[in-house]
């Protein structure tokens, strides 16, 4: 085997562990996520896997950043590209990115941040627990910072307070999450949508126009 | 030793490996909780909390039922208590009720049912989840109830659709529960009592009022 050959492997068996990871943690949680049952879903051996991560702790802040990767690809690019002003539109652009990404169902657990938040949330500290939230809190910024545009530009109802909108319209996201995975209830996006597009603001949406701004499709997936 | 002491004795410590596994699971969730660590917690053999319980799972309904207890004894009856009219005045002391619940801190890891309910909402059954969720779908129930009376009686802003604000004030609660437990935001609280009273039509609570309505002191815990 050439060294190329043998490089370019690795990498494919990397990305196959993290992909597996992934849609193990958002079940079971990153402390579900053994070296032992990754080795058994992907058919390799434990030394296999362990060689790739060296450790668990490794492994989960790998599998963290393999799903900062997926929301960026599926919220944040996807808004990106919708070509949006700054401000309102912007923001609405990111509310619909980020209730299709859980409509659309791409990991088998439901929202990976919202399965692994709940999980670390009460630990006093550690590096998993700082990525986790380090990373929550650039979503959060983000959606600040358009809000913060909106208001400035008069495009929100009287007494907006951006810090409170953005903890209004996460409150919507969870309400989807935990309404959508516990029981499979197929309103709740609409549900969501309706409450965002209120908080905002605007009327609610007519029939046939659900969406809170149209989002292109992605080219890149 | 008596029958009626040992009968007494092994209630003792039935209440025991309950309280200590109820603290346990809010912060390591329901698949933490294995007899070894509670055991070892309270200095107890195996064996000995094996014999109150007989299986894993057995363990792990007691402890949502020790969880429905402590919710009911500190937001359903606090709410009850407060004798407040059906409708929107009950509605609210419900709502205060279920705020003060998570601000008060009362587990060690936070809303037992979020962290549980994100643990369990992707299997696809078992008697566990469905205990989750039935527990959980009697609150929502009772709250909408409220609601719907509230509606009833014009006491809510127009166009109000009772299961849109039931998922709207759950929406809320996860946001506290979210931001308080990851970024220890001790403004979070407000920010929920700011957008129930929001969401059900009343003016923002004035400085010196935060509360969405007052709560008696309980009596008995």
């Amino acid at each position: 085997m050439s060294p190329r050959r043998s490089v370019a492997d690795a990498r494919r068996t990397r990305t196959a562990i993290l992909r597996r990871g992934l849609d193990l943690a958002s079940i079971e949680g990153l402390e579900g996520l053994t070296i032992g049952r990754l080795a058994t879903d992907l058919s390799m051996s434990k030394s296999g896997v362990l060689g790739h991560f060296g450790t668990k702790e490794t492994l989960q802040l790998a599998v963290v950043d393999e799903a900062v990767a997926l929301f960026v690809r599926e919220v944040v690019r996807r808004a990106a590209a919708a070509g949006a002003e700054p401000g309102l539109p912007r923001l609405l652009v990111q509310c619909e990115a980020w209730v299709s990404y859980l409509e659309r169902d791409l990991l088998p657990g439901g929202c990976f941040f919202t399965a692994v938040t709940s999980e670390f949330d009460d630990r006093e500290s550690g590096p998993v627990r700082s990525a986790v939230a380090a990373k929550n809190a650039v979503w959060q910024r983000e959606l600040r910072q358009q809000t913060e545009l909106a208001i400035a530009a008069g495009q929100l109802p009287d007494d907006p307070d951006a810090e409170q909108v953005v903890f209004e319209l996460t409150g919507q996201v969870l309400a989807l999450n935990h309404a959508w995975r516990l029981y499979r209830d197929a309103a709740a996006p609409a549900r969501t949508r309706r409450a965002m597009r209120r908080l905002l603001g605007l009327p609610a949406a007519l029939d046939g126009q659900p969406e809170l701004a149209p989002l292109p499709e992605p080219d890149d997936h």
